[in-house]
């Protein structure tokens, strides 16, 4: 069985070594002959084009940054969908919006092709070690199909519903991601101004009915989690500026089905300051610093 | 031993029950004299006056609504601080501000009386159970005297530092709980618009980057958590305006230090605006009724 | 000289009566029969189609409701852009967003055609009136030719500056019209919970630093300003489902600066759970009713 | 008619100026003896205590920086009510809270003194022109007696109603201003980030229905009001901290009357964000900076 990979960034490329690493035949293609070059060093072969690794590879997985990329490899007509074998398992990795993916899975659907969304949560770390969560949306016959290749990936593979689930699942995950990396930074930082020790404020939060990942595992204030971002100079993980781009598709989820997001629109804004002032690159808990003496 | 216990509202009663007990000889004083009454009859002393059961206790237990309460009780001429025995400990359950705790506490140094800030966690079932968490505030050896009777009442009892420093701790803590319990209703909320099961979607959250206490145990969407106030028509719990208490708190107090809390601010308004329409007394999850469909 | 008029919406068929009131020959165009059939009644000319408006036209306004639309009027092969007569002057009135009106101006430029962008504001009574205001955007020479067409439908014709320029300023102007709204109904909610009467009130901010437009004009507290929709009920004026329209294109224009807005957008949110309470057909003034007592 | 005037500060300086050059003899108390001497100069008299110059005047005038210092000189038993002449007028200045203002004038009443409070605007500009604004709170009597003494030191003094009405009218209007200069500067901002010349964007504004005393008189965007602060590097004017305090009190006066107050709520927020940066001093239109690229 061989495998399409298209988008080869930094979390295409490690999901591409795990494939290999499985013992999957994987044909990638991406815009940057470099990334290709590495990859083909791994293991893989190199598509001639885009069209060349659609007609020849029996499942095609695509990590692409934006909903409009995903459109424009996926929904042209010389692009991935009007070209696959007929049957073909399509599995669009990106984090992309709820309804690009009920209208991609839709022209899947006309064209004879099985499409899933099905975006991941682990980050660069997850994707290396292979332990990523994929959520999946689509029919119940596709995730069974896609399984075995994504847990060739990922430890926690879910489906989540039908088409555009998945895409659904991550957004509403992520924006309580983003509203919490807000909220312990402002908790910790009133903590440590009225004279607690961030290590016993967190201990206590962490017992209480105030925790939650990110107070556990991800702490915003330098110093509390030894390996989190926030101890490292607020390098790695997860930039301000993908935060911003994942909570904006909430919103716009959100304005399509006219539901209201107080919180989680504060906190794109929040994020939005922090990158207006030069730090979209920094982890998502350099908000910390906004608040803290 | 015997302990004086002043306020026997909802958390009052079950703590002197548990006192009780544990076999601590205790004298209840409220301006209720039914919820005195009550009291006795699970064996308490009905304390005659404030003053009569200021002068017979060796430890002195405080569970009032507000931070003036607080002060007309302890601090004025005819108050505990100036009447109890030299040396008797006085603990403050009471949620106040830190600002507040931190005269008190000076008060009694001066007075020659050991004064700690211990506010719990863990609500009227707590309290019914013995199972409450206390954050204590005030010097070490004022907590090593204090640990064995609130062991009485609660199961984790923390020392979080000088005095104020409960009073802190739990302002930190609940401005999460308030920040989570809005937060999880947006994203439960443009899930279920979106498509997603809810039990799905809280499933996929709790193995995820956005899982907090309040998703798992206390998930404001109907049906999803069998025993939380959501699926029992928001009653019970923790009320709306309660939390406007704790969290107008927090927010006096990052006055004081001049610290911003953009994301509690939002919460308090958003509470606020659920008070307004009429639902103050219900449990903080029915905010969840301001996205539902 | 002969204009095409696509659109007879609530704005579009009085400012087609202002056009036919000041002598021009009018083509008109909507996907409603009983639309044109109103227009023809009042002098104006059917096009049998769309194209035979584009081909006969010298001029062609269109006053669409979303950038969806005016893309798929203007854009498409068998589209407004593509059949104009040679230096057609195109006058795109609809509130889009600025970055529509950038691509659809150089699309116009590359096929030689004038497309200007020059949403208004002013509402149907201005329409009416022909005392519209018109946000310009495009070419200073494109300009000059459209502000005679323009004076039979508006008293106020202002260049704003290259192509998308109107829809900025147009965008710019009503996020503070939406800020206000809701800034404005606080206040006077507090102060009549403070016991100030509503008109003294309303009389002291216009007065001083508080003053504004909607303070003064379109007081959204009931009773303040007689002719004011919100002393008739909340009907009739800017509707909130428009208002949210609106700032949704500027929380997205400043997506794509990456500008932050935080007030702009909690007020968008405000609005959208007014909307969300089933009120977004009210006009904008509603807003008060989530705040009076 | 002897005036005792108590709080020499930047207002009440000139404030003093005012009365003196309109022949009243002043009598002056300020816990800073060289700012009794600068007002000495200008030919008031020095009190020897609080107590010398409440016994000895007709009229007491206060203008003092936080409600507790109001409190802490009219209300103690050495104070201004508990030793006033009979009869005395006693006209609160400074910006207080309607609470301690109805409490403070119930105390007067039944010390059988007359007490109004009379918070201004117009800044120390207008102190010194002698063209305040009095917003004045109290009987209609008090409020008689009053005017022909205000009207030495300003030009607009207005009877808003019952005690405590001052107050709350003047913090209705300072949170619209507050709320509005953040909303100039978003919608200035945004759209500077499309192209817009802050200057035609600002004139747009002025003629339409985002109209406020803010984008007219007091434009935060650098050099669009000439003698603004904003063009003259924020110095002057209405410092950011000052602004911290009036929203605190309007959101204090809210949570007394259970009002949500959501924009008010985030302005605040804002300007703290900015003065944790290290901008309290600055004039409340330094926020610009926080979206200025």
């Amino acid at each position: 069985m061989e495998i399409g990979f298209i988008g080869l960034g930094h979390m295409g490329f490690p999901m591409v070594a795990n494939l290999l690493a499985n013992g999957y035949a994987v044909r990638v293609y991406d815009t940057s002959d470099a990334a290709v070059a590495k990859a083909v060093e791994q293991g893989a072969m190199a598509a001639q084009s885009l069209i060349d690794l659609t007609q020849s590879a029996d499942a095609i997985i695509t990590m692409l940054p934006t909903p409009a990329v995903v459109r424009s490899v996926l929904c042209v007509p010389g692009g991935v969908i009007a070209n696959a074998k007929q049957n073909a398992l399509i599995i669009d990795c990106s984090t992309s919006d709820p309804q690009t993916a009920v209208e991609v899975e839709a022209l899947g659907a006309v064209a004879g092709k099985i499409v899933l969304d099905a975006p991941v949560s682990g980050g660069v770390l997850g994707a290396k070690a292979g332990t990523l969560t994929f959520m999946v949306g689509g029919s119940k016959d596709g995730f069974l199909l896609a399984k075995s290749i994504l847990s060739a990936m990922g430890k926690n593979i879910v489906h989540c519903g039908a088409a555009g689930s998945g895409q659904a699942a991550k957004l509403c995950n992520n924006l309580l991601l983003g509203v919490s990396t807000v909220a312990v930074s402002e908790s910790m930082c009133l903590g440590a101004s009225l004279g607690l020790e961030p290590e016993v404020l967190a201990q206590i939060i962490n017992t209480s009915s105030g925790r939650c990942w990110v107070s556990e595992l991800y702490n915003p204030y330098p110093g509390v989690v030894k390996d989190a971002p926030a101890s490292n100079n607020f390098a790695g993980g997860f930039a301000c500026d993908l935060m911003i781009k994942d909570l904006s598709l909430a919103l716009d989820a959100a304005h399509g089905t006219r539901q209201p997001l107080p919180m989680t629109s504060v906190s794109k804004q929040l994020f939005q300051l922090l990158s207006h002032q030069g730090h979209g690159d920094k982890d998502i808990s350099a908000i910390v610093e906004m608040f803290k003496k």
